[in-house]
């Protein structure tokens, strides 16, 4: 049976042991969970192995840096567990592909558009050109906001074997059945669930809502 | 007195004791470190105070996030004592802005120009808008690569009020002397002092050329 999850959610808390705690209570709920700097800033790097207890961690490092440092980081999150890596593909395709070998088989994901009004300047301008960087270096996937139908929408048509994973959902105004109808592959939920009476619910509630999209797509089972 | 103190050190190290080892030696003679985070991720953010006693420390973490995710980290670091932060200006002003807001007294150095071949593809090209960005999040300073003097020369033409900080010198081609004629306040060094026989001696070595070229530029003390 394929794996029907199609929420990750992100571990948006500095605590690890409140981010512990949400892991444990959404375990074989969520396709991921993701975790950034303030998360790894608030224990250390080991918070990655111990979330990986729950399910797989993609550790949204929007890595930006030269290709020496950007494969040392890397490096030293895959001996700790990690199931995926951010990266911003805006540094270029060396930098990119610093990670991707570094990352063996681990799964790089590149950032290739984003939602807060600063990413409309630079970024959000070159999101199609970011996407054939991302492809190029052989990243597995690409981040594309969710929140932005005609962003996800552009960078899907060209987007051939990467999967895309879109943030923005929830709180930040996104509807994870519409980033789905529109071509998202996952669904990055933080608040609305972390912040719900009933967390675990609420996961349910949007892959329930996930796979009545789905089904409608490829219609009736045979 | 002012501070004559021109040479930034790169601990571009994993191992925390390597790096206090390192910083110890080198104190009174640099004007800052700078620490990334493959050393922060081989200790925690804890090194960046147990730096601070031996000089400034710079965190070069090429922030590339969201506002928020950006003024968390830099929450982090300034409360462990860190004098600068490294971000990027491609993701806009609004996360530029919100390091410089939570960075407080903390200096907000922003990334304008990088020297890797993957950074000609988008970052280069726009470097004289994100000096722009840089300047109007509120910025201390910017980064520019020492290694490209042309590019160095571009973005000092227009970096008014901005404090240019320059990587590339030594094992990377730059030459400091070069650089600081060109327009950088302070040079980065990495690899060409952590790994010289004797560390101190060649920032001395270094600070030494870069006062010829300063005092060249001011003519004879009166």
């Amino acid at each position: 049976m394929p794996d029907d999850k199609k929420v990750i959610v992100a571990l948006d808390m500095m605590d690890p042991v409140v981010a512990r705690d949400m892991a444990k209570r959404l375990s074989g709920e969520v396709f991921a969970f993701k975790v950034g700097w303030p998360l790894i800033l608030g224990s250390n790097a080991d918070i990655v192995v111990d979330l990986s207890r729950y399910s797989k961690v993609i550790c949204d490092l929007k890595l930006a840096d030269i290709p020496d440092t950007n494969s040392w980081v890397t490096q030293k999150m895959r001996e700790n567990g990690a199931w995926g890596i951010i990266a911003h593909a805006f540094v270029g395709g060396d930098s990119l592909e610093a990670v991707v070998k570094a990352a063996g088989n681990v799964k790089t994901i590149a950032v290739v558009a984003m939602s807060h009004p600063g990413s409309s300047l630079f970024i959000n301008k070159k999101a199609k050109e970011l996407v054939r960087v991302a492809a190029g270096a052989g990243a597995y996937g690409i981040i594309a906001p969710g929140n932005d139908i005609k962003m996800l929408k552009k960078v899907k048509k060209i987007a051939v074997g990467l999967k895309i994973l879109s943030p923005g959902i929830g709180t930040q105004g996104g509807s994870a059945s519409d980033a789905i109808a529109s071509g998202a592959d996952y669904v990055i939920v933080g608040r609305s669930v972390c912040n719900a009476d009933d967390p675990k619910n609420e996961v349910k509630r949007i892959n329930a809502a996930i796979n009545t999209v789905l089904a409608q797509r490829n219609g009736p089972a045979t």
